[in-house]
């Protein structure tokens, strides 16, 4: 369903091309400070603008409609809305006969039976994001001494970045990318046995995330190909304090006071400038189709801001929760 | 927390050298046949006895508490006792002073103020892995016309098993490996936007298995090497089949009706033979440790039939959503 | 929190004086018919300005902000919003030192460390009931075979309301009264043992709306008088009809096929614009007070529609539930 | 469904004629003195024995399977057992054609088309309560500082509760009663808006305990013959102790530090030993049906302990909520 959350829960509202897109989170404690500007920096970072990604400009700007008094959360919740302006429908109609390669278009279709709302991806489009941006920079600031930290460490198989970007400008085809989250500060004892793990969490919200293939945390696939003395990490102190950090600072489903950090798999997004073949259910036949509107080559180069986001929202969540008992 | 499912419900409970471990399964509907015998081939599966797993036996016979009439569900919770019979628990007082490393006993001490049940890892111990399974058991019957099939693709980062296991077993040190999921028969549909995608609810469940650190879905890492126009799979017919498959059958989070597949990495089992290094809180300081007791050089062999249950348990819940739209 | 529903799932927001109130729903099934009239007679019954009601007057226009598409819901989470207009926030400054009897000022401001909105009641005030009476109007859509209707049987205890309010206004003194609430046309089902009874979900919604203190269904508490052969209501054919109805449709928290039916009992509301005393921290002592701002002397007339709702938005999501088995 | 709670969950289970009944109980904080003997007060108040209660005798010795080390809980989840020994299932064996009135035989005979464990009531059996009444001691024991107290407050209309109980056994005829529970030690702050008010969460549980009707809180109904000006409670310090409390302790869904005190209406149990009529669907016919078996003509007497279960878990469960905050 549209919300996350036992104690902090975000539901998130709103389609690409309606009226807005937003969220609301509920269990945030009161008497932190927010304001419209404290969300600008981590929106800025997820805008669109850099080479390999898409034109379309958006203002934006969260409205805070409610859970703010005398920029002070007030413990109740928190509404952030995206108005949508910068619109261009038209582009969309296509959709209906034929469902671009790679996207959910067919199956949104068919799973909602035709009502779903069509126009740029609709409520799966990456527009969605920017609810789960806001309730990142809320959670951050719960989360108040702790820092959490993303970057693209690998774009289409390269770890240097920029090249890879003009390689797929050059090639005019889309590219996938690896992002690494890295948090620090955490204390020892987030996650609940036996469900709700920190990487249960944690990968619950980052595969909301639209584009994401797979998730490892510490040393992940590599572990497969490790024996036990060389992945155990030695405790050094009494605070738990290990030599090495193979287990990402996670031990049974549960933070151990170490960085925690993870991987996530971007694929190359569905909108390639690439001609392709999809089914056209008006013709009935497979036909050349090529995607309309305005796209990113490298979603890679935006999703950082959200991995962080996605994180510190589970990370918010288990942290009140181990402060419950 | 211990319990997992919005309509398929799955409850845990249960330490490793207590009384019994357990499930209670909420949710599913009346009528399905079900019993004792139903259990024993995936329970058979997970039993240790192959070269690389631990030598402890345990009868592992599940009795059926509550929920079944007549050979039938009935709609009322279905609770599943497994006895601990076959304990040795004076194996674990070291525990309390020297935590193992790469296990959990260091943070579950510090997180529990000292009153967990350390003998065997208590409550976070594997064998709380049968209830997974007996309730994968019950998910699969639900998923009537649904194969859901695991299987151990690496060990030790080598495709040829039997000879991982052979080395680890000579070289007296645990290796990890990588199992393969694949799920046929599903229908298109299953996951709900935005936070209960396929993958979110898969990965959930499958992240509360002991020992996993990473998951992908369809080409998953891969995907990120490659050009979207390589990456998109073709729709070629009205049902939606497609003509590769590096969505691993997922679509903006939801099945689109062809095989779903994923991969995880099962890290080596943290009980090696081989001599480490640790903390002594007796002593304050660090110092050599080997573990004692019966253990797996290869937990990656008893997982698969752990990882078709996960999935299954988190592909019923998403189908008992899915009939109620 | 601020949600209630496991597939019916509404989620409040907003503050009497702050920006907006208003509702996201998510779980409305896709293709239902929904546009801004549909919600007007019922936010028209809510509205005040019959004798006893307050004379602030709001727009009250929703606004439909997501899940709806050509007129019609999508599947995606509809959001309605209700800007606040006519505010004079002034009236409430005193609130901080004096806390209005009867009221929820005291237990907010110590809960919420000082931080809550407290003008007008903030997130507490009846006006969040907007949102309730929306999400009923989408609820009764699904219920689409189901009739849900609730009327004041009972004002200041007498059954002659129009008499009982001209008495309050007469007297300048706020009333009670008793609501009863009829539901024909449900299919025998709803309801889930153990936890999710029809009575504990229509209860847990029914409690969340201010000024409401009990609840009753069926014979209720006067079934506590009789006997058991009186109260057994007889089943008369295959269908389940009952030749006596004192279960008010519910046998064992679950939907009898026959009328479901219960009363709810409407407080005083504690705005009487009569002499009162309380505590006045700035002072540190107790002194005289009176209410301030536009009130309802009888908000039991309002209580009907919202109770409706409260009963529809319980009935949808156990309606769902019961499909998905 | 068959769980109740955010933080403090509890997990029902068991058939009256089946194997066991039980309850898993998870999120009860570590290190609080948990044994066998805990239990036995309140589950000896929940015993027939008495005049008016059934001469059916079990031992109802609970077990404790999981969750508790060396006479502590561990912070796993605690279950709990209770076998079935003294069982007559052949009394039961005419439900299946003539479901007796007032009872749930019908309504769950359907719901779960025909498969229901229809012995003794099966999963919806008053049985299932002892489960209620080992959670309710497990909550009591968290709510350190706080008493819970229940009573049978008026029996078949009168106060004389033994004349009452006297005239129903010379009758033979089964009668209802008046529950009053009062908690006093509550901190100020229970109860979350909007949905999780004070009243939602004891209403929610109470309602899942067979046989009852009504709730009331503070003045409950008797507040709707009031006027505002009496009603209200005026605050007299600055704890916020009231001089009067008609709001019985909860001001907008919120404990306000005063006594909390509710009533709940129990009707007569169903199972009268009088003549009474109902429809057979092996005759088709309506015709005389007596119940068989061994039932209490006064129910109400073993519901007290019931309802302090029931508050007990609520306000477990909303007290380590309101820690998180």
């Amino acid at each position: 369903m549209n919300s996350f959350g036992r104690l902090f829960r975000v539901s998130i509202f709103g389609e690409s091309h309606g009226r807005a897109v937003g969220i609301v989170v509920d269990g945030c404690p009161a008497g932190i400070g927010l304001e419209v500007s404290d969300f600008l920096p981590d929106l800025e970072r997820r805008k669109p603008g850099a080479a390999g990604t898409t034109p379309r400009h958006e203002d934006d700007m969260p409205e805070i409609v409610s859970g703010v008094f005398n920029g002070k959360t007030t413990g109740a919740p928190i509404t952030i809305l995206f108005e949508n302006k910068n619109v261009r429908s038209g582009d969309y109609d296509a959709i209906k006969n034929t469902p671009r390669p790679g996207h959910a278009d067919f199956v949104l279709q068919r799973k909602f039976k035709g009502f779903n709302d069509y126009r740029g991806g609709g409520h799966s489009s990456g527009r969605l994001t920017l609810g789960i941006v806001a309730a990142g920079v809320i959670a951050k600031k719960m989360l108040a001494q702790v820092t959490v930290m993303a970057a693209l460490i690998e774009a289409g198989g390269s770890n240097d970045i920029e090249a890879a970007i003009a390689a797929a400008v050059e090639k005019q085809d889309s590219i996938g990318g690896i992002v690494q989250c890295n948090v620090n500060g955490l204390s020892l004892g987030l996650g609940e046995p036996f469900f709700d793990s920190v990487e249960s969490a944690i990968s619950h919200v980052i595969f909301a995330v639209p584009a994401i293939k797979g998730i490892e945390f510490g040393s992940g696939f590599a572990a497969t190909r490790m024996y036990g003395s060389e992945h155990n990490d030695a405790i050094v102190d009494e605070k738990g304090t290990t030599k090495t950090n193979n287990a990402g600072g996670i031990n049974g489903g549960i933070t151990n006071g170490n960085e925690l950090y993870f991987r996530v798999a971007v694929k190359p997004t569905s909108s390639t400038p690439q001609m392709q073949r999809t089914w056209n259910a008006a013709t009935r036949s497979v036909e050349d189709f090529q995607v309309k509107g305005r796209h990113d080559l490298c979603i890679a180069l935006r999703v950082p801001v959200v991995v962080e986001a996605a994180a510190a929202i589970a990370l918010a969540d288990l942290s009140l929760i181990s402060k419950a008992y």
